[in-house]
């Protein structure tokens, strides 16, 4: 077979296994197997019930890591799709099936990307290693946030990561992923007192003691952005009040609310701000948050000048670069000390039915994660 | 059995079938073969799964109608309360059970008010009769509504109506209930487009969409009053928004309102200003009214002169007189020309755990109704 041929046989059989978040279905295996007989060396670094592997190839130098995930989002009804999520269908030059473009492509391309790179320099300088879990998608506890602390613990490097999230909005390659907004979310309950309607003065609506704290939140421009940053923004996700009777002043009120951050901002100091504008409109609340992960951003180093070279030189010009965009695994990467960019297919179908990827995005992935490992091990 | 242990003992046996709305459990059979033994004309009115029944005695004249509903809300959980919603228990000189105020006890004492009044005066000029249904609590359409619209049709007078409901707020007939509010209720959808809140360019959150419009209706003053009625009141009942996740923005928020107004106001007023609320403020949204019923008030006249008579002397003082509380059947009685009053028992309990009325109160009701309807028909 030919390469090819190979990263797209190898995506078909790990889109045939449903690896629904955090089940892994047996990817990992297959993937180890395969490594291991390219000469890599296997440590599984399960959790809970969440599987990890670690594969490497070489010793010391700088350690380079292809970062990815086995599991998948749930694909919903399958009456909703085209074909099934998890029998793999090429249609018109187009693979479909779930996790096709999120990401176990990039995992796919990962693996052919390595074994070509070991079989071309089997004595290269460096380490190179790929690291996989099947719990990104989900509670993401057990997962790479577990392998980055005993990393930490037991004193082990990383210089580089690069994760294979499809980062790319129209063609391969036109966005690399330098950083990430931090996530931040709070989960607050206004509290009343219920009655009925037809007895305001009896009752305190929660709704209405919200209503002009909410409308100012919602407002509020939080900054105009921040150098490679796009704007703080606010949004809330969610919001319940009532007891479905619809002559009952409900006693309380809940809203989830989540912040995506540059780093003019620091988790604390949004949740100061939030608790002033309550304060402000006396409000009795409980409110709880929960820090997702603090921004973080590669600035110009080694890995952005060597996957901006390959992006340059494979797909037909230089990438914009920047930090939009949801949160990933690289999180917790980052805060090792490693240089870490984002680099994957299309975006467009991910977490949707009929999710899919280009056949000639795919083929062409693994060269280009092959020219970057050359260029920042080989250089 | 002397007249207040009668009372009591018919408002045990009502409490004592379960009537959880529309159901009648027996309770209007029991009645109308009470008040057919003591000469009372019975008339069904049933209508769908409702049952309503009409008892008169006389002929021609006035027509004085104590009007009542046999059914009751559900009681909740029976741990919740002290002694089971259906066994009618006697504590301390109180009688517990699920409808004991609301208004199984004033049903009661209708029926007994109305057996002295014929025994006492069986050639009574004008007429006096009863009406009961099992749809108060439910969705009152079949009931009060139906009949009301039954004698529009086919022409027959009310002149005078007492509804028993719990009006009382500390002591018994402190307080006279002559006329409520309007309701209108409006349910809303606003329109956004769902998406992930790490791409808010992306998506339109109709919850921030309706945070300004929403503190603008809440802070609103509607009104200062009118006269013999309380100011309008708006009030949120539910709000929903959100899928769950707290990483997506809504794709729609929903949100139930009510109004209590007063005749400064009418339904399609009070819809106006709420849609130029909407539309200033640029919502996309779908908006349906439900018109509870136009306000009333029963002005000063032979009704009111005659109750006020009858609580000054028998319940020890000149009662407050207002349009304040939730809405009633009185409502679909009032536009046949009838002058409407409500007078009954001590309201704190009502679709509560525990409801309960106390003896002193309830021995008490029957010479209450007896002595306005001898002030209406016989003066
Ligand atoms: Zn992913
Ligand atoms: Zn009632």
């Amino acid at each position: 077979m030919n390469a090819a041929g190979d990263v797209v046989a190898l995506t078909q059989a790990l889109i045939a296994r449903p690896s629904v978040t955090p089940d892994d279905a047996g990817c990992q295996d297959l993937i180890a197997d395969r490594l291991a007989a390219a000469g890599f060396r296997i440590e599984r670094l399960d959790q809970g019930e969440v599987r990890n592997v670690w594969a490497e190839h070489g010793d010391g130098g700088d350690v380079l890591v292809f970062l990815g995930h086995t599991d998948v989002v749930p694909p919903g009804p399958r009456a909703d799709w085209r074909s099934d999520p998890f029998e793999p269908t090429l249609r018109d030059g187009v693979l479909y099936g779930r996790g096709a473009a999120d990401m176990k492509g990039s995992v796919a391309a990962f693996v052919v990307a390595l074994e070509q790179f070991v079989a071309a320099h089997p004595q290269h300088p460096g380490t190179i290693a790929l690291l996989l879990t099947s719990d990104e998608e989900g509670d993401a506890i057990d997962g790479v946030r577990y392998v980055a602390e005993r990393f930490r613990r037991e004193g082990r490097r990383i210089d580089f990561c690069i994760t294979g999230e499809p980062s790319s909005k129209q063609r391969l390659g036109d966005l690399l992923r330098v950083g990430r907004r931090g996530t931040l979310t709070g989960s607050l309950v206004v509290h009343g007192i219920q009655g009925h309607v037809a007895y305001p003065e009896k009752a305190r609506n929660p709704i209405h003691a919200l209503a002009p704290a909410l409308a100012e939140l919602c407002a509020r421009q939080w900054d105009d952005g921040y150098p490679e940053f796009p704007p703080t923004s606010f949004q809330v996700s969610n919001l319940t009040a009532g007891t479905g009777a619809g002559n009952v002043i409900p006693g309380r009120c809940e809203l989830v609310c989540n912040f995506r951050y540059n780093p003019g901002w620091t988790a604390p100091a949004l949740e100061a701000e939030v608790v002033a504008v309550l304060a402000r409109h006396g409000l009795q609340y409980d409110l709880r948050w929960h820090r997702g992960g603090e921004p973080f951003l590669t600035g110009e180093g080694r890995l952005r000048v060597a996957a901006r070279a390959a992006l340059t030189e494979l797909c037909g010009g230089s990438p914009e670069e920047n930090t939009g965009g949801g949160t990933s695994d690289a999180r917790f990467i980052a805060p090792l000390g490693a240089e870490v960019v984002e680099l994957g297919p299309i975006n467009a179908s991910i977490h949707k039915v009929d999710e899919h990827i280009a056949l000639a995005e795919l083929e062409r992935l693994p060269a280009l994660y092959r020219a970057v490992a050359e260029r920042l091990l080989l250089a």
